[in-house]
């Protein structure tokens, strides 16, 4: 099929063959860039989620002043993660992250409880990344935000093709965008900054009406109203912590040494993203600014540093949406390695385990754009609602990924143990805490959803397995199984007039047995009678067998005539060859009949009854 | 399949055998129910026009006066088409109408104009009287205007089910809102010109305001804008003339002797057609009603008569939406027919001419379901843009109709032949007059787009045609054609490792030539081991052929190795045997490998190459 073929190598390249895989892997620019831009993006809604928390209770007017703390705080988060993360990547040097260190060191249950989490979570890295992309776009203003839908899709679709053309080209593709945000992100800062500290001095950092907060006598920092408020506020800011873990789930994507690759990208990730989280919220914080509906905190940022519709600003939105909509691209290389490794130990369809013609999981890549889209699609585009789902599965994983790790440390008794449980452990428990501050907060807001989905699914790998096991029984060889085989075999070829392509599968029947016989459906006496003539004439040794057909149904009088054939002989294999014609012209093959589809549907249910379909190729 | 079974009687009823075709078919009241609703129904939205029609130019403030003229012009038109048709009938007994008057008399290309003319009408009764029936309801104020097209589809949907259930229930379904609209007709007209004369004296009837017309001094018959504002109300009015043909369209619907009893349903038909039309318009001109939007003139009728929100107000609206949305039933009925004919002879798909198991045409009505439903929502179910496609194509019909009964009486040279020659040529001149007025008329409003896909189809009803005469043409046998077959056969079983289902796969092979060979794609090394290790110890007769897989496809080396075998030996069927196993549960299936579907599709192109699958039966 050439133009299959054409298609196929237009959409998603020629197939590599399997020694290449090396070569595909890659190196630390690359892998910063494919890794990194999944946490590093998160920075583009991480503010948003803070500010909107705050400025949603009794403290609004001190959103900016609030947020300080809360930005400190996550930024310590940022480095207790990456920290104990590294050691992760020290020791498990292939790809699984959380679900490798669960398995080794957990057992199951836990195990297939991180697959499950990280799955959902590639899943909502590919929709709020994608989403928060085009609210990045819609910013401007540009374009209107009713096609906010319509846009996600678009980018999924272009995503999922370009992933299809394997990793490392992505990896070249990505490499530019995720270096100009980077870029882009200090000179936003620096320009910030600097109109700040040369405009103001230091003392407008607390204005007046901060200033107001502090000396307000009826405040206490022990004010439940207070802590209720800042939690909810971190809860929501950890948003910023997505992604994090990507670079210890793909491992095996960087060239050897690998894990020492991999830990130099985490470090660098995790110090970037520290810095520019906190840059953002800071200047958020200094210049005051307020979540407004259908304009991001970076935009709102961007606009007031860099003037109103310049080309600075329209530079600081649009890389951040390629960002944004690039990071979706580490959903994609992650989510199929995922199912792959769920596929490979029997906990998910057998199809995700292939490793298709281009060295990428083509089954999962497909599967992750088509839910992405149906995700997109149900919440609008909408990435603050989306956001509740998202976090809470990213911190169960970190969790059992420490706990996982201090398990480890604790039975490899190597020197550096006790340190090492000390990093993991203190890891463990505080992202153990973020999990129940964020599953308690945002626990009506959408958290459940995902609560309820990772035991969910956890139910259906056990299933998957159950059933590969059961069929793996099933088709073990049996010393008596050879005696039920039939070894006769009768044909029958279905004829509805004679032609080349009816004498071709009738020629085809007789080199596969000495029983062959002719089936005609009467529909038309007429026709009946015109193919009896013609039968005389041009086949003597098969005898033709007319079956009436008082409902004018093909299907039916073939079915009983299989049933009555099996009723009065032993057993044997029944062949029925359907003569078909092929056409030049793909279309002409809707203006012919397709009985063997039909034929094939209803007897696939019958014992050794086998559907052949004996094709004549036309020459026009 | 009993799933399939069950689905299938639940939805379209079981089968009937042939020979109960006979009580499937009409008598009159049935008849009248199922070919006159379509007619009739035309009254529901062909006085609307009118009045959009003349309430859009100069002599808006007359549009009651100058619906009389039109109403009775289109009378007239009634009764001249509708004795025509009888003459039709009287000669023409079976089925097809306009295309098989045509291709008796007029010519192939006439008959496929007429044919394509038919089609394309039947599918605008479905969506005009759908659309009609909603407007129907939401001009209750009950249904707001806005859910219009999800309404139009799920009646669309519904109808199509009620007719894949077979005609003659389709007869009795419908025979009791036809019968109800008939009588809540003459009940509406009872009242309402009762409540007219027993409250105004005659003299009211031409009001002040009209009278002012005539005396207007300025005013001449013959001033050319008042003859186009006429011609063009006229042109619209002719929507009341659409379903008129369905009777002549059908009439081996009806039981012996047919075109005794649809002569007799197409006179009362027409009777109850000019009547209705008539008291309609006469009505709405009397009270003066003026074409508003989202409220039917019909609606504002039987207000305006029964008082609003009444129980006999409802009861008008539902039985004229019951009526219009059964209409689209003769369309259902027509559609398929006419389909089936153009199918026999040559100029559609043969699938089209499939009688399936309920004695109706199943395919036809279901290619007639989606394309209403897509022309539904492209127009939004707006009634009033859709008139201007229907009305042309059923004058086209008419005209070619007309003609060829001419050609017919000139040829018969019976004693009428004069009386009815004149009365068809009266009949296609008026006829072709109309049209010519029609297509000017309302060519950018839409009527081109009717003039575009005629003669379209037409050209598509010669490729299809030419097509089959070319593939009869490679199929005829030739006497030197058996020595191209081969005679010789290699079967190859794909074998991935060995278990009941390959051993199965291999035996039946055995059965089918003594040629066989056990193929297995390496994709990873182990396996092929443990293939190897095992073979030995289950398989003695057949050789296993191991294929080397560097891009891990599993098709490609099986592709290359066939090609091989190919350049190698003499031609030979080769048949590739792939063991499947069927899993109990339809579900399970989902989890395993579809290879052979893969492997089918490659192999489509390739002559003397089957592909088999081969499956084993699993318990659980």
């Amino acid at each position: 099929m050439p133009f299959y073929d054409l298609i196929k190598n237009i959409l998603i390249g020629k197939p590599l063959p399997s020694r290449l895989a090396e070569s595909e892997k890659l190196g630390i620019t690359l892998g910063l860039a494919v890794f990194a831009v999944d946490a590093l993006s998160s920075t583009a809604y991480a503010t948003d989620e803070i500010f909107i928390a705050l400025s949603g209770g009794t403290y609004a007017t001190y959103t900016g002043l609030l947020s300080f703390p809360i930005a400190i705080a996550i930024a310590v988060l940022i480095a207790i993660v990456v920290i104990s993360y590294m050691q992760i990547i020290k020791v498990h040097q292939d790809e699984g992250g959380a679900y490798i260190v669960a398995k080794e060191n957990l057992g199951l249950s836990m195990s297939l409880v991180a697959g499950a989490a990280l799955l959902i979570d590639y899943l909502l890295t590919v929709v709020v990344s994608v989403s928060a992309g085009v609210a990045a776009l819609t910013s401007t203003g540009l374009i209107n935000h009713k096609y906010t839908v319509p846009f996600c899709i678009i980018f999924i679709i272009i995503i999922t093709l370009v992933n299809l053309r394997g990793l490392r080209e992505s990896g070249t593709v990505f490499a530019f965008p995720a270096y100009l945000f980077i870029g882009s992100m200090f000179l936003l800062f620096a320009c910030g900054f600097g109109e700040f500290i040369s405009t103001a001095c230091i003392n407008d950092l607390i204005s007046a009406k901060n200033k107001a907060f502090f000396t307000n006598p009826e405040f206490s920092f022990a004010n439940l109203g207070f802590i209720a408020i800042m939690l909810k506020a971190f809860a929501h800011g950890c948003a910023g912590l997505t992604g994090i873990e990507a670079v210890a789930n793909g491992v095996n994507a960087f060239k050897e040494p690998a894990s020492k690759r991999a830990m130099t990208v985490m470090m660098i990730m995790g110090v970037l993203l520290a810095i520019i989280f906190l840059g953002i919220t800071m200047l958020a914080s200094i210049y005051d600014l307020k979540p407004i509906a259908h304009e991001t905190i970076m935009s709102q940022l961007a606009s007031t540093v860099f003037g109103e519709g310049t080309g600075l600003y329209y530079l600081i939105q649009l890389v951040t949406m390629v960002l944004l909509v690039l990071a979706a691209n580490t959903a994609f290389a992650g989510f199929p390695r995922m199912a792959n490794l769920l596929a490979n130990d029997g906990f998910l369809p057998r199809q995700l385990m292939n490793i298709g013609d281009r060295l990428v999981f083509n089954n999962g890549i497909i599967f992750l754009g088509i839910l992405s889209i149906l995700l997109t699609w149900l919440y609008k585009g909408n990435t603050h609602l989306l956001i509740p789902l998202y976090a809470v599965g990213v911190f169960i994983c970190f969790s059992i990924a420490q706990f996982g790790m201090v398990v480890h440390h604790v039975k490899s008794k190597s020197k550096t143990a006790v340190r090492d449980i000390i990093i993991n452990g203190a890891g463990g428990l505080t992202t153990t805490l973020v999990t129940l501050i964020i599953a308690i907060q945002k626990f009506t807001e959408g958290a459940w959803i995902v609560l309820f989905l990772i035991p969910a699914l956890v139910f259906i790998f056990l299933k998957v397995n159950e059933h590969y096991k059961s069929i793996a029984k099933q088709l073990r060889l049996t010393d008596d199984f050879h005696v039920t085989i039939p070894t006769k075999h009768k044909v029958l070829v279905l004829v509805s007039s004679l032609g080349k392509g009816t004498l071709s599968a009738l020629a085809y029947a007789k080199t596969m047995s000495g029983d062959v016989e002719a089936i005609h459906v009467e529909l038309k006496p007429e026709a009946t009678e015109r193919l009896r003539q013609n039968w005389d004439k041009y086949e003597d040794k098969i005898p033709l067998k007319v079956l009436p057909s008082p409902y004018r149904s093909i299907t039916s009088p073939i079915l009983k005539y299989i049933d009555e054939l099996n009723a009065i002989s032993e057993p044997h294999w029944i062949t029925v060859v359907v003569p078909e014609f092929v056409t030049k012209k793909l279309w002409h093959n809707f203006l012919h009949n397709q009985t063997a589809i039909l034929l094939k549907a209803l007897l696939r249910f019958r014992k050794n009854t086998i559907v052949s379909t004996c094709r004549f190729h036309l020459e026009d």
